[in-house]
């Protein structure tokens, strides 16, 4: 019993080594890499004994990657410990949905749409694009309430224009959903004109809708734009300041301080002074 | 009459406790998404039994936002101290305004539109959108100036697309209205080659005219956007700077005065030293 | 003699008190938007009658003018003086530039788009856009070398494209001004994919072509932006800190020099006591 | 023997001389400048016996450039450390480059594109696009993994598009690379709608698809633009502290030691003036 759960240790070790092994690392972005070729290729008419080649390929990858996250599991030791952290959680849901076999015809697009995501995994593999990905996640929050303001906005308007405009052409404004599409499309400034164009043959005055809409969206992105720019640069700026820039205003409260006291230290002698003056 | 008074007051008093109930607002804002879903579900084509369910829920709505605004006035306890808060003066409008029958044919539409805007009620209920808002408004006068500059360039340029274009596409450049509307479609980019392709078969130079307005446009955008920027910084810096930056300075100063104070001190004593040396 | 040079004197201390009359400026704003305002009428079909009422009008806002720009000269007591501030030379221009004739058929044209940049006196007479204008055009040398550069890539590119491209479609590569009218039109994203798809069909590799000039089109245009912000920041900082930031830097060496003299005194007066004490 | 090496000597200084001389770089600018000129012209139709002059004329300037660059080497005294530097390895290149021969009809087109690149020489003699560039070169590793993940985006998307998308137009979705350029289009909203519309026929979901690519894409555009200002402004803030801040910073330090130094010494003299107070 005491053997077989040094054995387990042992191979837990093992685990844990190849994990942190750089080649092993390096191996494993090649097969990603490889997979990502091998999704893009198939996007090509190729003959059929390629195809095999291809499918042979897909599955050692699959299986390949099973393989690396059960490694990974073994090596963290606990599951609880394994799925503590965000990134095991991705990589899991990749592999196993991955699993997905694309024989079989009816879920065989939703396998191929699968395997497509695990092109991802070079994200969470690469460091420097795990920051990346951290920064963006981290800014979304800031960007919430900008968003259901601009959604507000969009739903006023589509909601005006699929009132007004519905009749004149179903295809652009027949109900909200499909005007806030136009809209979305108008804010983008794709062929916006001729959208304005149809509608002012029946309302003359519709530009006003157009250019109003245009502006305030314009303005609530520039104001956007602006927020985020602030408050990263004074989160930086904290964080500058937390490390070194307190040291300067320390040093300076310190002299203060001290100045102070030197101050009444000089008081005193120099009274004793005056009295041995005095005394002569 | 005491009594009535007494009871008034009692009634104020709950009214207030209503008003700052947490689930009162939850309740009221879930109207507000209610309302919204109504108006967004009107666009699409629906059979006139839901129709009347909409309607009676309509009503509802109406009534409901009139009564919660009636709450608020009565909770603040005098008119003037209600309408002082532009948010309020904000509500009552659009609540008055959505008081517009609907069922009378000619004043329909304009009734339908009044309700959309119940949605913006979103936007005085949650207070992060509040803020949003009031840094919107805020923005508003910064920009005027550059507002009216970029005016007096698409007004100068309108008159000369007129004056030379009109006979070209009175489409797009019959008089200084149309050639504005006609330059913002050119600063937007959009199908902005057409128009000039059509000009310079005429006046083969005529792409000058649409360059240096494009030159001109984009650098005084660039210019405002930077100004928005520096201007908001410089506001942060000064608030900042007022709260903990002030700080070392002032320290430093009091540190200059205070070792001037010694440095006389110090002279004095040195005086003092030296006269009892040379006494002795 | 000595009688009519104090007229003349009398004569200038009137004006000058009529051009720093603030009403007296408020009556040429208004004329200036009354001029803008004829401009704009004129660009729709307007009866005879009222054609001569405009010419009336126009006939008066330009004596107007004239007689306005000749007030402010005899103010300034000196012509040269008068024509060392900028502002002034830019009035003076536009006015005597709308003193062409509108009436002769020929040059009547160049006369009413003369009169058009009236409107910018606007500028001029408003202090805040005035202002504004000026930086403007401080901006501008920062600018200078970047657009050489831009103009560079924009050369390098329409040489390439009048090379390869000028059979495929002499209307957009027929020689190198077209290429660069094409490219700025690429540059701007307008209907950018028909000119690229045009070339594809014959180059199929083109498409390297304008990837790698939107790119770098884009790459030097952002770091442009960043360079003018980053610009303005520093000189922004630079005033403030010249203002109030070397106040502290300064004081903080005034503490420094006084400190090191500080410490020569109490080593002077250290040695002096030890002597007092060994002596005794 | 030794008479040679004093004449290679003289020759090297004439030369060094002759590089440095500021009529002669001016000559070499407006040689670039002629060069340049000569391209674009070609790209008009002219008559074969200018063509010839331009002929003779661009072997002049072939020449030229040849001889200019030996003198530069000759100068420069070595090999090795003429090319050490960068941008004379850049002048060498576009100038053995443009050696390659136009008559040849076969490398002809090979010759005269390479002539183009001449043109660049004028970023390398004049130091302000030098500088310009050098800026450039420096911001493209920051911009490396942003341009990863990116592309990892655009891979996903197009692999998404090209296996759904491949049957309803096989020219904008046949495959990966097809797919991505027509992804690329989308991403500067150049006729996206008309993409969109096209497989929202088949899918009536897809516009999910087209949404969720521009918000990621613009996200990460943006996020990247801030990531770039917020490194160069840290860059600038560090570099400007190193040079002046630190002053103050070091100052503040220095007077903290000096401070403490200044604190013992009183001590030390208060005690001295207590005993002999003491002891009289």
């Amino acid at each position: 019993m005491n053997n077989i759960n040094t054995d387990a240790r042992t191979l837990q070790a093992r685990f844990l080594h190849l994990r942190e092994n750089k080649i092993f690392e390096t191996f494993v972005i090649l097969v990603i890499v490889l997979s990502a070729l091998v999704i893009g290729a198939k996007t090509y008419p190729i003959p059929p004994t390629v195809m095999q080649v291809f499918h042979v390929l897909d599955t050692a990858i699959t299986v390949f990657f099973l393989v690396e996250v059960l490694i990974r599991m073994v090596a963290e030791g606990s599951l609880i410990r394994f799925f503590r952290r965000g990134w095991n959680v991705f990589d899991f849901v990749i592999v196993v949905a991955s699993l997905v076999p694309v024989e079989d015809s009816e879920v065989a697009l939703l396998g191929r749409l699968l395997r497509i995501f695990r092109v991802l995994r070079l994200v969470s593999i690469i460091p420097e694009l795990r920051v990346l990905l951290s920064a963006f996640v981290k800014a979304i929050p800031r960007m919430g309430y900008v968003s259901l303001l601009m959604f507000i906005i969009f739903y006023i308007y589509a909601a005006m224009g699929a009132m007004f405009f519905s009749k004149i052409n179903p295809e652009l404004w027949d109900n909200i959903t499909i005007s806030m599409l136009t809209l979305f499309r108008v804010a983008t400034f794709e062929d916006w004109t001729d959208v304005m164009y149809e509608t002012m043959a029946v309302y003359p005055l519709s530009w006003a809708f157009y250019l109003s809409f245009i502006f305030i969206v314009a303005f609530v992105f520039l104001n956007m734009m602006i927020g985020i720019v602030l408050e990263t640069l004074q989160q930086e700026h904290e964080e500058f300041s937390r490390e070194t820039g307190e040291g300067e205003a320390g040093e300076v409260h310190w002299i203060r301080d001290h100045t102070e006291a030197m101050e009444q230290r000089l008081a005193r002698m120099e009274r004793l002074l005056e009295e041995m003056n005095a005394r002569r």
